[in-house]
């Protein structure tokens, strides 16, 4: 399955692009170099020279122009040639550009048509920019699985219980009632469980871990894999008066169809009176990702190998629903782009 | 060449199965897990959950029930579901079982039809049963070559001249009388030497190591890769009276075409008496193969790459003609299932 | 595209071989052993077993006789079965054996038809054998990148102000005036500078280096992948004088389509009088292939992968115009021999 070409993927978190280091990344299979040009804009070109293919990531960033390591070209941040020292530039030598939107924090790219790259179609993660920097958690791994398996591992968060019994789990997830609704371009699900044991990794924040508490999750999909996350827990009859909520955006963006980058971005209110728990949180977040989702995540790529999901006939379960259906509203849109292109 | 699918393989011994663990091997291309139910018989199941095609192997075996890591789906020893914790048990979720049979203190499989799954056919390996444990030395390796080229290796030993000068060589092989028999289902090599150099692991062993001896050396190959050695060796004219005998046997599984799990079995009645030939006689055998074997059958497979064996026009000599018979047998084998097949 | 046939390759340096020990090396996708026979002559043999498909280079040489470490036939230097411990020698059975020749400490291999191995052909490299031993640096290396790509950079030396900064660049190969000419079978590039700031590699050499030179850097190149380069350079003015001047050979065989076998030969009269400079220059000649321009063109083969070059649209600078006409004569000795082989 190809990757949708006109959507925004999410490329790098805005403090990771510098004027004076270039990151490289791959997206979508196109490797990149991601800065910022003097005036702070952040740029995004492809990662090889026009002249003989070397990646420009090996050469230098120097207030926004980039000047390749091997013959000394220079292009600025718009990907033009800007300094030819064996010469005149000549006119058709450029790097490809593409579009770029900084919002949320987040460096947004549009690897298809420029002219389509409308930005008022990135997701609203707005819960980022409301918080304040300390009430933020946030980080980019990477797994060797493909972005749709990820894209599931989010939509069905049943499987906390058994990947995760000590932290996110321990059976609340599967008792939990389950409700899924869709519309023309969401997916959202929403688990609710009341009178319940809560995860571990929730029930130390109460004053009593013991007491039997309340539980939501609701998990939102936008294409291609970007997604939010509220929880809200109490003790039991508590939620209104004394509830702990979180916000959290887990984006998965594709590298290539073997791999992809995971953004995620935790949100909570309770970090501003304790900014101790954020490092705490982010060891959670990290170790259960690192520990028990990737591991998991990169067996289960191994067993499909090159497979098509579908071809292998998955069993369908009630706890795929969500996930189904983002898998069938993002495959609605590849077969669009492929059949409307040239 | 594909594999043949309705025969036996040797998945694993017997003591390397357990009811509260599982064991992945992968068996002609095939991701499996081997354990034991409640009542210890052997299994043998795909390891793939059907669901998400998480591996199993990464789940938990308990009471002889495989529970998937991932989301919790339970199977019992037949594959069949039995637990979603999701929701009622969806009636077509099952994961593939294979025909199992324990005998020779090892672990049967068939990967083909179920229904054709005799166990009379497996070859007799009963040596291994008619002698007590302490005068076994049993082993499991592995090599990244196809399992034909290590069938070759054993139904030519006069390689041992060359490879194993040291131990198992010398010369004598080369320098022996050999007759080659084949029969419907059966390829056997006898190599014997009368008052020549015994090969040095064997010399040792004589009252006076420098002394001339006797030497027979006798291989029966089955079908796919599964071979019976008789070694028998004396002082030259004691044989008969105060001869050694050694039945070991060597079983060649595919794991893929570019790899081989090797099963390897020596019985001998001196151990009785001595038992602390058995390490020595366990660290002869496995040095051998992975000092010496397994680097010039890798290497071979390297050369080799992805041709067809014959297609390279191998050089025959009069030494691989039991070799050739015993891929002649296999590969017929292999095609009448080919033409055999839907 | 194909590997030219009908040429000369270097395939290692006359000392590498010997007739105790082979030595195995991969030329235009074959692996070979390379020895030589009693007599001092070298030879070039498949490195595999016509019987087994064992490699020879597992074996042993002894007198100039291979004998395969498997099943032990030998081989003579001419590849001729001369030992069959198993019976009679069969006829048909002999190792490929490719046209050498040695010359200018070089030992040359011919891939294509035996009957059109002329040694005319050979490009002459005369000034490494008009030169003492200690005026001689030498060496072997090896990238990861096609050799086609290792050829556009020595054809454009520009690249050393950018990827060599400290040593061989600085700015005066860009500044200097740059010259190509070409004829039926070679192709030539000259950069001349006066009054220049040398390289600092050079400079160092002067009595002021902070003086500035003059510079003549030329470099002359024969199919398939054979350099000569001279360098000259003095203080200004007195390069005719008081000049420093070196020869260098920098061969590229091709090891496989994305490897490289690099041999370079570096004469200068200079170390008669001062060997204590030869281990100087390997060292900045190694340091400056392994660190700097390996890792780039390693790099550059990543961005490239399997594609061709041309269909990738490398802009052309004008720089470029010696190693283009270098890529155009060997494309079409290459196309030649294509259209006329059956």
């Amino acid at each position: 399955m190809p990757f949708l070409q006109n959507t925004w993927y999410l490329a790098a978190w805005a403090d990771e692009l510098a004027s004076d280091k270039m990151l490289a990344r791959t997206i979508v299979d196109r490797p990149l170099i991601c800065f910022r040009d003097q005036a702070g804009q952040a740029s995004v070109l492809e990662d090889r020279c026009p002249h003989r293919f070397a990646p420009l990531s090996r050469g230098k960033l120097d207030a926004g122009v980039v000047t390749c390591g091997y013959h000394g070209l220079s292009f600025d941040s718009k990907g033009r040639c800007v300094r030819n020292p064996h010469g005149p530039i000549p006119p058709a030598v450029k790097v490809s550009r593409l579009p770029v939107c900084e919002r949320h924090f987040c460096i947004w790219i549009w690897p298809g048509e420029p002219d389509r790259a409308d930005e008022t179609l990135i997701p609203d993660l707005g819960f980022i920019d409301r918080v304040s920097a300390q009430e933020r958690v946030k980080g980019h791994l990477e797994t060797q699985s493909n972005y749709q398996l990820m894209i599931d591992n989010i939509m069905d968060l049943s499987h906390a219980d058994y990947l995760h019994p000590q932290t996110l789990g321990g059976g609340i997830n599967t008792r939990a009632k389950c409700e899924v609704a869709e519309s023309v371009n969401e997916v959202a699900v929403k688990w609710t469980a009341l009178n319940d044991t809560l995860p571990p990794a929730m029930a130390q924040f109460l004053p009593n871990p013991q007491a039997p508490g309340d539980f939501q999750n609701e998990v939102y999909w936008n294409a291609p894999g970007i997604m939010r996350q509220r929880v809200a827990f109490a003790e039991h009859g508590r939620l209104q008066t004394h509830g702990f909520e979180s916000w959290t955006s887990h984006v998965m963006t594709p590298r290539t169809s073997g791999s992809t980058h995971y953004f995620y971005c935790h949100t909570n209110a309770a970090l501003q009176q304790n900014p101790e728990m954020a490092p705490q949180i982010d060891a959670v977040l990290r170790s259960a990702f690192q520990g028990e989702d990737a591991p998991m995540l990169e067996a289960q790529q191994g067993q499909i190998g090159d497979h098509d999901f579908w071809d292998l006939k998955p069993a369908l379960l009630s706890i795929d629903k969500a996930a189904v259906l983002a898998r069938r509203h993002l495959e609605k849109l590849i077969k669009a782009e492929a059949s409307s292109s040239p």
